[in-house]
């Protein structure tokens, strides 16, 4: 284990951050909070270690997959632990467990709660817990590699430790060039967002942190109701940018920079989503018509909860908790289906579904046919097999985790909707579930122990498993 | 298709099916009941039909997998839709739907019932009911080629689409020798069963039904109570046989015939389900230790329960509906589980889980050391990458079928509880699940729509899957 490296790039995201918390410190400059100074006082000190101590030369450079797995959970968690202070030092999150969750919670982009009253912080706060949610969408190392010079060999490594689907998207063949793709699209559609909302006569405040939320889809929101008070057209605004930030970016990337429609419309996995959004917004709109005031209420509801769902937003307009069972377990498996890769949307993709259906209608087949040679074509390409099998295994680790923590969560003693619906909501980064912790609702009544088994949860998630289990995994630190 | 030998074997089953519902009718004499004429004629038309049928030669001879797979699967429907004719000539079960729904929970050993009074049932019924459990334990087509002269191109087929598990166990050279051994020890071990719990006090009838029921791992009781309402050392002598069934049927192969502890303690699976049971039952003990009247209370109730559910027969002598939430979750993941491969038993079975986890470690290990060459060992045996691969597809399928079920399940608007514990019951073949189908309550309130459902669900779980999805598969009856 390279631990110079490691700590070396621990000490950079450190620097960073601390540059990130100025911009909650800012904010707090509009409306006059003296909480500010946490922030600025905070983010100079990070942003001096950090520059300090990523000034001292390293020797070992080798730096192997198992070290770009360590060190990016390692900087998620580290970040995690960072990004809470502030609500613990200005006191309006006492308690260092529930400011952790809320900020593990915040980077994560689940948007999972343990907050009773979300209006009583301060804007400056409110602005730092929805941008965790931008931070998070696209990855901080992402962001690393776009902006600061760091060596090849590292960056693949980190790259994949950090992005989102079953295999690797380089848009081009530079990583770094990719990274910086990645983020000039997402970026200028956050800013699209903010500009929408507010031509739709929301105030400033409220569109540019609901879009963060939006963007990495967190959803965290700055009202007690989530998005439920606000107007038909911003619901509808915020429920298309959704959708539109579940989508694999590399659709972007084939439409706005590669001109090219029939490109970026091959892609199975984005007409496969859309064709799950409709047909889920059809099923609940029939099956709970009667809580909806007529079709268009009924669309502009079930749309929103769908879209908030299947990317694993959280937003909420509506008690989905009190809808018939059929629309509840609608939203149920679609929590589990989850965004598209290469999305800011977590879940088990879209793309895995795809890739799992085909290797089992192959395997039906081979039973049937078993002398037939078949592959499995995702978007017209051959996926290797490794790819295929990788899904397989994905799937198996999914469970095992899923299994696990329902177990450690249900020690707590609630039912067993909340408690599945728990699991479901953190290791998916989705935010609310059923029951207990519905969209009314919130985490604060877990204990600390499965508040922290949930935090884990939401970081595996984020990381899409294997980061965080090989943290853990005692071979990972054993001397050979 | 070869159509010809598949219509013989069923021909051939109808046969069997014929002799078996003598036995029912042979009860009623003893009871004085007059609906023993029912299966006495059923009984003997079964076996006219099959016994004219099968004496037709037929020409094509050929038999692959896909025929296997069909002729299984098309029997269970078949042995089903005859076996549940009793109860509706009878007036019993008035209900078409209702009395299919008990023959396929029979058959498939799950134990769901849709009855909201057992015991009003005739004595010949409630026979034929705990039966059909004895005759779906161990496969109706293993019972076959263990009896009847079949050709030997078949017989790999059709015990390979009956028997569970990863591997199909070959337990001496010869199939049909194999077959036999099998049915003996099934035999001699229920016949053990039987004897201890008439010494135990209890009353023939009882004591050869529960015994049916158990070696089975089915679940259908002959009283309300299920068997609440017997001594704790007959619920004890259940418990233990309902573990013994559960255990991989090599073991007491290896125990028995070829007189070796070292062999048969050498099995991983047999080692792993005694420790789950071990655990759970602990786990359960302090849980819900409330709930008991001391230590020994407690110890009964809880191995009762976590027997009943892990081999997934499904009998119940306390309401585990109400038992706390980390109990509860504990019975649910077991539910999950099932027993070894090659027992009576249903669910995932202990050795894909092995098998899973295994391939999992694996797979992190790959992540550390990359250079490293790793297979996966079973029993001290390296297993073939086709039965890991294997693991992780069934996997796949399991879950696709879950979630279609829990999907069409939901329709009739029962809670989340019930819908997914209701899928996991059957498609485990366990019996009662939580909330509306506890272990107080019944199948009943179901839709018939949402009952063929689960009779699929039973069906596809008792013979693993893929042989049901072939059968409705369309590249299955597409002429090439």
């Amino acid at each position: 284990m390279n631990i110079e490296s490691i700590v070396l790039i621990l000490c950079r995201l450190l620097e960073v951050e601390g540059l990130l918390l100025l911009t909650p410190a800012a904010v707090s400059l509009v409306y006059r909070e003296k909480m500010g100074f946490v922030y600025l006082i905070l983010g100079i000190i990070c942003f001096v270690i950090g520059f300090i101590a990523s000034r001292f030369k390293i020797k070992k450079q080798i730096f192997y997959a198992k070290e770009g797995f360590v060190v990016v959970s390692l900087g998620w968690i580290l970040m995690s632990l960072v990004g809470c202070l502030p609500f613990v030092l200005t006191g309006e999150i006492p308690s260092f467990t529930d400011a952790f969750f809320e900020t593990v919670s915040g980077f994560t982009t689940t948007g999972s709660s343990i907050l009773t009253d979300v209006e009583a912080l301060s804007h400056c706060s409110l602005f730092w817990r929805s941008f965790t949610h931008w931070i998070g969408g696209m990855g901080v190392f992402v962001f690393m590699l776009a902006v600061l010079p760091m060596t090849g060999a590292q960056n693949m490594h980190l790259m994949r430790s950090e992005s989102p689907g079953p295999e690797v998207g380089k848009l081009v063949p530079k990583l770094k060039e990719s990274a910086k793709i990645l983020y000039i699209i997402y970026f200028a559609m956050t800013v699209a967002e903010i500009i929408i909302l507010l031509i739709s006569g929301m105030a400033p405040f409220d569109s540019i942190t609901l879009s963060f939320g939006t963007a990495g889809t967190g959803g965290f929101g700055v009202r007690n109701s989530s998005i439920a008070d606000y107007t038909y057209l911003q619901q509808l605004i915020i429920g298309i940018f959704m959708v539109l930030f579940g989508i694999n970016f590399n659709f972007y990337f084939f439409l706005f920079l590669r001109r090219s429609l029939k490109e970026a419309f091959r892609m199975d996995e984005v007409r496969t989503y859309l064709g799950i959004i409709a047909v889920s917004v059809i099923v609940i709109m029939i099956d709970a018509r009667h809580l909806f005031n007529g079709v268009a209420d009924g669309f502009i509801k079930a749309f929103f909860q769908v879209s908030s769902i299947i990317t694993t937003t959280g937003y909420a307009t509506a008690d989905f908790d009190t809808w018939p069972a059929l629309s509840k377990t609608v939203l149920f498996t679609l929590m589990f289906i989850g965004a598209c890769a290469g999305s800011t949307g977590g879940g088990f993709k879209v793309s895995r579904i795809i890739i799992a259906v085909k290797s089992h209608v192959r395997k039906i087949k081979g039973f049937i046919h078993p002398r037939l040679v078949q592959n499995v074509y995702l978007d017209g390409r051959k996926l290797k097999e490794e790819t295929v099998s990788g899904v397989s295994i994905y799937t198996v680790t999914y469970i095992l985790i899923i299994v696990a923590s329902l177990l450690l969560v249900s020690m707590d003693e609630f039912d067993l909707e909340t408690n599945i619906t728990a699991v479901a909501a953190t290791l998916n980064n989705i935010g609310p579930g059923f029951s207990t912790i519905g969209p009314t609702c919130n985490f604060s009544a877990f204990s600390p122990f499965v508040k922290y088994v949930l935090c884990f949860d939401m970081l595996a998630g984020r990381l899409e498993l294997f980061p965080m289990l090989i943290l853990f995994a005692p071979s990972t630190w054993r001397k050979r």
